[in-house]
């Protein structure tokens, strides 16, 4: 156990000001999620991530309550050198009826090496009696004594109150009495929770505001997102006078989530006047949510505010003349402060103006040859009628777009015909086959495959059947894949449009099919799928 | 044209107090969200479920801008009796210097038959100039002539002040006037919109609360989800004395989405004291959210608030006995309110009691048979967990139910196997072909049938090998096929769901199929339906 010197209690050294935090417990309250599951590695990861952001505090988990916990505290301290962040120890105050001193979970804390802690502490008093099986009395010498012990032991000190604002409903009078006795032992921060994530924005504002009135101590703010304001009651609390803001990077959390980090980061930054990361971090906001979601193996919500992908994509047609007159008309922030980007959503609705926006976002110079942007007007239109959507397969627009622009589509190969079977068998199982029959670099080819299902089938074929012309297609993953049934009343027999999302390993770009039968439709998906990929692999047709 | 007169401004009519309303946009701005394109019978469906939920009215699209939306407001009028819902048409204020009388898109808006109207204004002077181009006079004069035009036509008006906050921001006074003008022309409500999304919850009460002191006028509110704020800003309007909110079911919506109007309405319900909804319908939240969901072809989010099927999810350990003894400690509401049930653990989806209710709904006597419920709530876990929904599929729901109270399942026929196959030819068409062999009345049968689709070829050969036997078949018709890859990051590989609906011309019901490919998916939903549907129609099993 080695005691550590409290730095961090002296003003700037280099941080953001201390004066008003930013706490990030995706590492704790985060992995909390249905479906998350951390190895080591992915916290370490995780870590410098929330770092590069230039958080204020991580709180890396519970040191002692499991080895994982245990053994990233160790690790951290070894193999991240933190630029912004402080790394922060969870745990409990000293169970009842023991000394501090005694108490092996609080030792793990020091152990831990973290230069800072975060205890929990009962603040309703319902749940001192029902869940710590104690009295009130001795909850608040618990909350005392372990406070007071670590602060003697050199370590800042922030005290978690559970369930605080249902506490304070129940019996205001000890919810703030809790509060006190963190503060008068020495914590730094008394954090209110929202615990079961109830609150409404003005309650939250409220009871900061009389809690602060009546204790004087430093306040912050954990909110979960059970009514869909986890964010609104975050900036509340601030309104009401928290200093500390407790957020999970995606809002991950147990039950609907956390407070989202990067909303309530960017509303601080961008519309409360307060700077509470390092210079140039809040343009890395989109990239770090992305990568985030990448290491706990979480597709990044497409509609999260500020980085999702749909955040800044607008349906085109009537408003496009305006927007490129002024896109600060349409947009709340410029897409770029948060590293997002405007996208415009090519659909039938779209006119001229979009199509050139599209373009130009493309990189595809249309140099303002009206009749090129109308004959792809013209084709978009034509397409979108016969039930392709370009606004979700921008890669599918973008090879439309060259055909055009260069007069003739690029083809790495030529269909002769495919055929693909499903078979059930007596016994229950199925067995699917494909044959595709194909010129390329004139060679006519014919090989099968079998698949799981007759799509998976036919892309096992055609990758057979190309691999040694174009051996860049075995770096291509299909990963994901949508299907979707058009004018769906009409029963089996109608339109069918399937959507593709392909991977070379460092993109991900989208195809669409349409077809009278999913089979072909998913086909037409997977030839511009490999078409886009080959082009942007910088390979050569050679049909 | 047909004049209606204004029944709707009668007081109380059956309805929720008209004094508050819950106005839902799902089908006009909730279907500019990314992804989300809508039939006329989705359309249709959409607005039963949430008729069926109590809003106060349903915006069903904009008549005259799009065919599909005209159709829809033709055939909502002839489809459907709504019990609680008013009809609402989506429009614009006059062109500029056009009469209301002799503008087209006005006029559209009457032929809709809609008793109400609600119109998109201009209110922020950047946008009068740049996008109307025509001068801020005028823009008024366009929302008091139109406004006093419908008004006169026996229609209830309200008016969406577009961009209001941010041209209250810009210019408070002009954006004010804005209001007045419809206020003063005979507009029920004026609506003030964050369309760009980037308000947080104080601006918006400030605003809402200083608009309605300069005006007078009954003030609504649309708010965007760009900060992450628009529950939050939907009742922060209400604070601010709004009586009117706008909102999408599941916050589907352009950019990041709309105020969600699940959590909106639960908030209204059981946090601040209004009754918004008819009596009951709360507690089908949870259920009509997630039809919707399935409707648009969209997975319900896990992790919505109120009805998200982690939202009332808890890690047992811990608390288990605390919850144990008392839930409500750890829940901020009790789930049942909302139509959702507390999970302890993952897939426990489908309780005892619901499937009581369930069979009983079904008219199957469960008899209060204790093993046997629990043998149902066992197989619909487990089949649950392999990827079937009953939730959308009460048909296939009711042949699992009645195969365990009967302890076999009812077959009218025996498969042997069956097989499909899709031909791209070298000319570009397609062949599909499929053959089923089975045993009915003791007689071993091969029919093969050709169909504009795989799953098509394969329902005609199973109705020509079947049509002699059972030839209350031909009644029988496929009305929606929706396909659904579940796990959709392991690309074609992954499991494939399938939901049919299936009509006889009197009544429809629906059954699932989940199989690794499309086709086998298809095949089990296709048997599903021919079973329930012969079952239904008095027909005797003669395997």
């Amino acid at each position: 156990m080695t005691d550590v010197t409290d730095d961090s209690l002296r003003p700037d050294d280099g941080r953001v000001d201390d004066a008003f935090h930013v706490f990030d417990t995706t590492l704790r309250d985060g992995a909390q999620r249905e479906g998350i599951n951390l190895t080591v590695a992915d916290k370490l990861t995780i870590a410098r991530h929330l770092d590069d952001f230039g958080v204020g505090f991580i709180e890396g988990g519970w040191p002692g309550a499991n080895p994982r916990d245990t053994e990233f505290f160790q690790r951290a301290a070894e193999e991240i050198d933190f630029r912004h962040a402080r790394l922060v120890a969870f745990g409990a105050t000293r169970k009842a009826g023991v000394r501090a001193e005694d108490d092996p979970q609080v030792a793990a804390l020091l152990d831990s090496g973290a230069p800072v802690i975060t205890l929990v502490a009962k603040s309703h008093d319902r749940h001192v009696e029902l869940a710590l099986r104690t009295t009130l009395d001795e909850n608040l010498a618990m909350v005392r004594d372990t406070v007071a012990y670590l602060r003697e032991r050199g370590r800042r000190v922030f005290v978690d109150c559970e369930h605080f604002f249902d506490g304070y409903r129940a019996n205001p009078d000890y919810a703030v009495r809790v509060v006190r006795a963190a503060h008068e032992a020495g914590a730094d921060v008394v954090v209110l929770c929202d615990t079961n994530g109830g609150m409404l924005p003005a309650q939250v504002e409220a009871v900061v505001r009389a809690v602060l009135g009546a204790t004087g101590a430093r306040l912050g703010i954990h909110a979960q997102d059970d009514t869909g304001c986890a964010v609104a009651n975050t900036l509340a609390a601030v309104d009401g006078g928290a200093t500390h803001v407790q957020c999970t990077a995606n809002g991950y959390g147990e039950r609907v989530g956390n407070a989202n980090l990067f909303p309530v980061v960017a509303a601080l930054e961008l519309k409360c006047g307060r700077t509470v990361l390092p210079a140039g971090a809040l343009a890395e906001m989109t990239r770090i949510s992305h990568a985030i979601a990448e290491v706990v193996n979480l597709t990044p919500s497409t509609h999260q505010p500020y980085v999702g992908v749909s955040a800044f994509a607008h349906k085109a047609g009537l408003h496009a003349s305006a927007i490129k007159v002024d896109p600060d008309l349409y947009q709340h922030i410029a897409p770029e402060a948060v590293g997002n980007t405007m996208r415009m959503l090519v659909s039938d609705m779209a006119g001229r103006a979009s199509i050139e926006l599209k373009g130009k976002e493309l990189g595809v110079d249309l140099g303002g040859d009206r009749e090129l942007v109308g004959r792809v007007v013209e084709r978009v239109k034509e397409r979108e009628l016969a039930g392709y959507t370009y606004e979700a397969a921008d890669a599918s627009f973008e090879l439309l777009l060259r055909q055009e622009v260069e007069g003739r589509a690029r083809r790495y190969y030529r269909v002769e015909s495919w055929r693909a079977i499903v078979e059930d068998r007596p016994d229950g199982t199925h067995a699917n086959e494909a044959t595709v029959k194909l010129w390329a670099k004139g060679e006519r080819i014919v090989a099968t495959a079998e698949g799981n299902g007759p799509v998976d089938a036919l892309d096992r074929a055609l990758r057979v059947a190309l691999e040694r012309i174009y051996p860049q297609l075995a770096e291509l993953e299909l990963v994901d894949y949508k299907v979707r049934i058009l004018e769906g009343r009409l029963g089996t027999g109608s339109i069918t449009r399937v959507l593709v999302s392909t991977s070379d390993g460092r993109n991900e770009w989208s195809t669409v099919g349409v077809a009278e039968n999913v089979i072909a439709a998913s086909w037409q998906a997977l030839d511009d799928a490999y078409a886009y990929g080959l082009r942007r692999a910088g390979v050569e047709p050679q049909e």
